[in-house]
């Protein structure tokens, strides 16, 4: 889905120089594609965008407390005023960016999980799901799990609700598999953390640049996930 | 082990208040404690360990870009100057938390393996000694595994050298129990790298006042790695 005001969108591209090996900097080439890509189907015109897409490399460079207005406009090619034609504060662009994000996390995982009735497809699909989304948009993925404590309260429980959704579908599946006999799972809120939190990393050291693309990673966890819950095939 | 000079570091604590969701701001109560603890095994003296700890917290609380030198010596109760007595620059500060970090990590792990000879149990250990570190030091595994792209080149490829010696650990078990016939692991590289930042992503959510103590959770942990290991038992 193209909107009509659809224009090129300008992005600073690094690759990290080490691969799985930490953080990397900021934005890879494959990432920045896709972010401009997905924030297409946003409500933002292009100059918004541009601020949204410089603000995650600029948070995810420096972090969200050493990243100034400033430094974010000259990301988009504006200046400095023109971040606040857009959008109130910086803390406002780390909202939205976190907000299109976890809403992103949502619907793919919403659109693995529908009509699949088997717990063990189910899992494997919603897993795999949101491993290629955390690898796909590994940066922005960073920005949003590991600066929530900068959001606003009002804007960090819109957030958690959010990741409470996600949390809800993927132990809904294990209470399924567990009551089918498929799964074996002693605990059930500690195995859907576990999960969760194996694709979260998963943003920390992916790298385009590596051995698996997104959804070869996906296809893996979606397996992996099967043997965390003591699938009985 | 107490050093001759121990005397009590001066911390500040805060109590996130969103548990499980999301990076919390600093140093809760328990690892304030056991960091406080644990530096006195190192040869810094107490006014180095309280920049030292002042750094964490900073560092976890604002990102290592927005941290100044002045605000580490303040939590530290030293002037903007008296930083420098002991480090030569906020990045030296950031790799000795790193160094000190890395090479316990190292150290528990090595323990935990030391003298099992039997993979699974070799596995379960090792899992559960890291997992249990990253629960119980959250704050500073966060700082020491988000903030690596901050170090020099030079002091990133010494940590670089530690990260390998404990992959190689785990990836060595891995391979001990494939050849003997009691693991099912189609992917080494990439099993050891889920099993790690599966303990790795643990600093990101753990809370003291979460469900499980450090160790409960190791030893969750170590049972979810023969599991992702396809163990026969």
């Amino acid at each position: 889905m193209r909107s009509e005001n659809a224009v090129p969108v300008a992005v600073p591209v690094t690759v990290p120089a080490d691969a799985a090996e930490g953080t990397g900097p900021g934005l890879d080439e494959a990432e920045a594609r896709d972010l401009a890509e997905a924030w297409l189907d946003t409500p933002f015109p292009p100059a918004a965008r541009r601020l949204l897409i410089g603000a995650v490399e600029a948070f995810a460079t420096r972090g969200y407390h050493a990243t100034t207005t400033r430094d974010i406009a000259a990301r988009a090619g504006l200046s400095p005023a023109g971040v606040y034609v857009h959008f109130p504060s910086k803390e406002d662009l780390l909202y939205q960016i976190s907000l299109v994000g976890h809403r992103g996390t949502v619907r793919v995982v919403r659109a693995a999980a529908s009509g699949i009735d088997d717990p063990a497809d189910r899992l494997r699909a919603i897993i795999a799901a949101i491993t290629s989304w955390h690898a796909r948009y590994h940066t922005t993925a960073r920005v949003i799990n590991y600066e929530m404590s900068a959001l606003t309260e009002s804007h960090r429980s819109s957030i958690a609700t959010l990741r409470r959704e996600i949390d809800a579908l993927v132990r809904q599946t294990l209470v399924d598999g567990v009551d089918r006999g498929a799964f074996d799972v002693p605990d059930v809120r500690g195995t859907t953390l576990a999960l969760l939190s194996l694709t979260i990393d998963v943003a920390r050291w992916f790298r385009a640049t590596g051995p698996r693309a997104p959804e070869e990673l996906g296809e893996f966890y979606g397996e992996l996930a099967l043997r965390l819950v003591g699938h009985r095939a």
